[in-house]
């Protein structure tokens, strides 16, 4: 049997950047334009040229991509001809291989919105796409409202599409402007759509999420027939988002009956970079990665339920659907109250700490944790301290050092020009080799700003460490969470720190107490600690 | 026509705790198991009794709930009696008028990872639930991997749940617990076990989000005829999450066919606490709120676009598929300067800052305002702080006091008996009448052990303010949370400090440094000042 093809267009760039808080510069433009190319989608829908500087430098810049690099305007305004509107002219400019252009479908939004006749509505769709057929690009009709139209006046709606495809587009993309469209509303419309004339392998679906529905709403629309897939990376996108690309690439690859019907620009290869994909987003947007995501979230292959963390280990279908290293994610399995035996031997063995089945020491170190747990730690994401836990319990805990006192001083005051200023002072007494060493270190970082009395602490701390100093020279603190965990300004403190060494390994370390220094104290000893470990620091 | 009835399952409280990094205390599944009961859900499973402390705990405390109180368990194992089983025996011990048992419906999971025959597992279902009618309780059958099941060995997954309903289960719960399942493959299904002979009426639907499809499997399951939805509030749940009711509840009762079909517990006015109930729950777990969540997001309702922005001034409807209010949100238009000033007036009215349609003053606390959220800041919650901005912008800011210094001192050390000991201590130096106070405190509780340095400093604050000492003796601090607004261990903290006084009043404040003992200061400050001008303190 061969396979149908699904295109993949991306709108990362244009209604992406609908998200609230989300503004893209040019240079990232460019960057996501590599990204999404490197993944083998087939348009990019690059912005909207004229309606914004960022998006003009964007099309001036021309990045080269194997996909259709899109321009994205909307149809020529009522009283004008498409000659002489200078918005639309803008879109053309860009010289885009494919120009996507927005008009009304729905009937109300004609009159109600816009404010003209159904008729006019129709000759701009007409003379619009006409235009961009006659110019040589490749013309798609952002079909604004479709869903929500055809459910007011299915007439005007289907006149509305039958219109553009007539002008000759190669698209007619069905949207669900508002998001309020429901799964099975979208099997019967397109599929109504299909045979009122308009072949599928001509129409393109775009979602939203306001229901969460925006995967369901898309594939629904591929059952029935469409064949032209919209949507953003991360799902970023006004309101709720747009269809998310990043869980739907997966599932048009790895689920059924998609994987045998279809195919996609989308290799093998280029699916394992999904993850990193999605990752690299993020970190251009400055935003925390959705643990919870779809395929690509760091919780997606994480088994924390006991029962089934010891059937995963016998055989991991039991209870995952897909293989997490098809989308470049791997299996987690962390530690939790609930946990069993077989999840803790896993968890050491990937620590490099292999313990027999059925060595008391499990039960302790079960113990042990449960018992922290109960204090208010959590191992979950603080695998480091994980460690140093449990290789105490095993007898492997080097003690390559020990604090004997520390002391911090936080003091705000007013200087000569009435400005309020702060500074830290942090003091650490440790002990190693049977000698004494006493640091000290303010919190004023580089800048001249200070940074507070955890930064000093840290400072004091990893200032001289002796023979061990070479050690953590490239140590660097590069997350620092808090949790009060009891409710309460007298409850209980759980700091988890992520440190980072010069080779990029990156551990997190936990630490609770009422007092906050004090738990970001702990946190820190436990992050040193386990860097000597790792790299065999002599004892 | 009458409408069915559809029944809310919530499963926060156990499957939602699988989600990584959270860990409810007993105290906090007390506080969420009232929050569920408020928005008036069917049944609450509130953990499973006898497999860890918190859970057990929870039932012991056994609270009080409009909603059917929920255990959850394991069938019992082979080669034991029903009462035999002390696993199953803790469940039946909690003495929850229903009891919810996890078992298995697919034949590989049965033979492959429990390694007993088919046979046996029907019996052990069946002996299962026979006991838990013959004892009274209403009986619920999650049936684990029911659809990977059916869909490998339709027979035997079809004798399992036939096996259970015989017995007397009131539900059978279809468990898609790999999250793998597509929309069209619930319909598929589900419609088959119905045909089969098992009543809609009697059959519930479990779904989890790994492929974003838990509310669109949950809807096709229900328009198939399930009526027994089980989800979580905000989408907790292991991995990708469970099918999110904080979704599902607002679909239910605003999307056709749905509210014109089904009625559910959830009356109209619940339906505006669901945005607060959302935000709670994330509070309690000191998680960021999603702002892209459907319907409860800060974002769901937030039109950036231009073109969409000026229509939905003309007319909601255009752009909005539900009426935000309906689930207690609000519409967001930030293009549109307008718009921010009547929702400030009104923000201020209910204040008790009545301020003029067009004042000036306006435009300058909504500038202020951006200038210190782009410094951290963050007044959503914050309603003490906000009205202390408001108040200096329209000159109605009373100078009680002024803290000229002050300085804390956290310092931790052996004692003489090999005890690591700490003590925080904290001077401050505040101005007022002309005179300057000098304060001192330590941060040893009632009970001798260290509450930190924020305490100290909050003690010495209010240990002696002249003639305001009287207004602020019943002042507590209930709640403290803090959250790193930057990432990275030089970022910005933000700590928002609950108050209370000895009338019950609560009010939050909000601070934000790079010094946490900074930021907690501030955020002191203004709910000391807060409270003065709330009980009219004469200057």
């Amino acid at each position: 049997m061969t396979k149908g093809r699904l295109y993949l267009y991306d709108t990362t760039l244009r209604d992406g950047q609908q998200t609230q808080g989300v503004q893209f510069s040019t240079d990232e433009k460019i960057q996501i334009s590599t990204l999404l190319d490197d993944l083998g989608l087939d348009h990019i829908e690059g912005g909207w040229p004229g309606a914004n500087p960022t998006d003009s430098d964007f099309f001036n810049a021309a990045p080269k991509t194997r996909a259709t690099m899109t321009a994205f305007g909307m149809t020529k305004r009522s009283g004008r001809s498409t000659e002489n509107d200078d918005v639309l002219a803008a879109v053309m400019n860009a010289g885009t291989p494919a120009v996507c252009l927005v008009g009304k479908s729905s009937a109300f939004h004609v009159t109600d919105a816009l404010g003209i006749t159904l008729a006019e509505n129709s000759e701009n769709l007409r003379s619009s796409f006409a235009h961009l057929v006659a110019q040589g690009r490749e013309a798609i009709f952002d079909a604004e409202h479709f869903f929500d139209g055809y459910k007011d006046n299915p007439d005007y709606a289907l006149e509305a599409i039958h219109t553009a495809y007539e002008a000759g587009c190669r698209w007619i993309v069905l949207c669900d402007t508002n998001g309020g469209t429901m799964p099975h509303e979208v099997t019967e419309i397109v599929t109504a759509v299909i045979n009122s004339g308009i072949p599928g392998d001509r129409l393109g679906i775009h979602t939203h999420n306001d229901t969460e529905n925006a995967v369901a709403n898309t594939l629904a629309a591929v059952l029935a027939g469409a064949r032209q897939i919209q949507g953003t990376l991360n799902g970023l996108g006004e309101r709720c988002g747009n269809a998310n690309l990043t869980t739907l690439i997966p599932i048009l690859k790895l689920k059924e009956p998609f994987a045998s019907q279809f195919e996609t620009g989308v290799s093998d290869a280029a699916l394992k970079r999904l993850l990193p994909a999605s990752r690299m987003l993020d970190d251009i947007l400055n935003r925390v990665p959705a643990k919870q995501a779809a395929f690509v979230g760091a919780s997606a292959f994480a088994h924390k339920a006991g029962l089934h963390a010891s059937a995963i280990l016998k055989n991991p279908t039991t209870y995952e659907h897909v293989d997490p290293a098809a989308v470049g994610n791997t299996r987690i399995v962390p530690m939790s109250n609930q946990a069993g035996q077989s999840n803790l031997r896993e968890r050491l063995a990937k620590a490099g700490l292999a313990v027999e089945k059925g060595d008391p020491a499990l039960a302790r170190i079960l113990d042990r944790i449960k018992a922290k747990e109960a204090e208010g730690y959590s191992y979950d994401t603080a695998q480091a301290s994980f460690e140093l836990l449990a290789r105490k319990e095993l007898g492997q805990l080097p003690k390559f050092f020990e604090v004997k006192r520390y002391r911090v001083t936080v003091e705000r005051r007013k200087n000569k020009k009435n400005e309020t200023v702060s500074l830290s002072e942090a003091v650490v007494a440790v002990k190693m080799d049977g000698q004494r060493k006493l640091n000290v270190s303010d919190s004023l970082g580089e800048d001249g700003k200070d940074q507070g009395p955890v930064n000093a602490l840290g400072r004091a701390l990893s200032k001289d460490l002796g023979k061990y100093q070479s050690y953590i020279e490239d140590l660097k603190l590069v997350d620092y969470k808090v949790r009060i965990t009891n409710g309460g300004i007298e409850a209980v403190t759980r700091v988890i720190i992520d440190s980072e060494d010069g080779q990029g390994n990156r551990w997190s370390t936990v630490g609770v107490s009422a007092n906050i220094v004090d738990a970001s104290f702990e946190a820190l000893v436990d992050a040193i600690n386990w860097k000597l470990i790792r790299d065999r620091a002599p004892l």
